[in-house]
């Protein structure tokens, strides 16, 4: 993954992140977050993976089911935020893919490897987003009262 | 729902929305756009939901069909904007969502009944975008030419 | 197409683009950018279309593969960036579309014909964001470290 800086002021930083072939979505987008120290932030992206696991929250279980697909897909979207929690930042992300027919699926991103590309805008705000286990399904969710605003 | 402002500053307000268990999108995001006065946004989101409607224009009738899904489904992305009609902020937002079999289904917002949560990332801009009703279809779309931009 | 500046500031730049009935998404978009001469940019759109040509990267032929669809359908999201190959923008965006019975499908936005709105928000950033020609797959992917940042 490589990584440059488009924009800073006032607060908000706007980064790139370009994945390479072979590179893990979830994990390397988690590391530049812990690196760069990011509190709170929104993100897209599009590229294309050849390896997903995809995330179903399942209420009959409370919990999520996971969904594996090992074949070249374009990352048609990919839509999401990142939160701390216990002082981590924790990044929320789902994602829809297109296969060789057109049809589209998605999920929770669990885990994508990337190819050949998956280009990320990820906008920094100087918010602080803190996440706290909801009781009724165990979920971390983010607490906007738990929160801080803009310095 | 709660809300935070994430950041403000040059005429640019960036709020998070997180809906909560029952919360209705459509109702809630709009009544939080009338509250604050939002007179032209942009806005992200992800999450879940277990009843949703959704819209397809159908150019035969000139008008939208809506379709109902009552199943717990990942809301995969929601992609939007917000403008105003007759002085009021009109909300306009599309629906990907993803189902158990990890298939892909979507349309126009109408009505989305979330669970567990809807992380939404509004930014609102200083421009006044107004919709004005086209001829031929008669939905309001957004005229940039009677719109105003920064102040 | 019509357009408006939304926000100006900090060499920070948001603008509406809205697509009109027959306006091929592609060619519209791509021309604005070489009009205001956007060097890096992130943008997210919905609305509908009534023709589109998706592409798919097929590693077995390291190219794409291009299918085409007649239909009213939603554009339940386009999102992409705006990079420079050769001194000129380079738009790499990608859709997920809404069919009459709510199945989604998607893929690289090579064509798309508008109807009847499409309504663009792009955000571009002082960044210099510059393309090069990847040797494994033959495609021009951004390279960070031939970028420049905010200046």
């Amino acid at each position: 993954m490589r990584t440059r800086k488009l924009y800073e002021g006032g607060g908000l930083r706007t980064f790139v992140l370009v994945l390479d072939k072979g590179d893990e979505a979830f994990a390397e987008i988690s590391a530049f977050a812990r690196a760069e120290r990011v509190t709170g932030a929104g993100l897209t992206a599009v590229g294309g993976c050849r390896e997903v696991t995809l995330g179903y929250f399942d209420p009959e279980i409370t919990g999520y089911r996971s969904t594996s697909f090992a074949e070249q897909m374009e990352v048609l979207s990919l839509v999401g935020d990142i939160a701390t929690q216990d002082d981590e930042p924790a990044l929320h992300a789902h994602l829809v893919l297109g296969r060789k027919d057109s049809s589209a699926i998605g999920g929770h991103l669990e885990r994508a490897v990337v190819f050949p590309t998956l280009e990320v805008v990820l906008t920094e705000t100087p918010a602080h987003l803190r996440k706290r286990v909801d009781q009724g399904t165990g979920l971390a969710l983010i607490a906007p009262d738990a929160s801080s605003g803009p310095a």
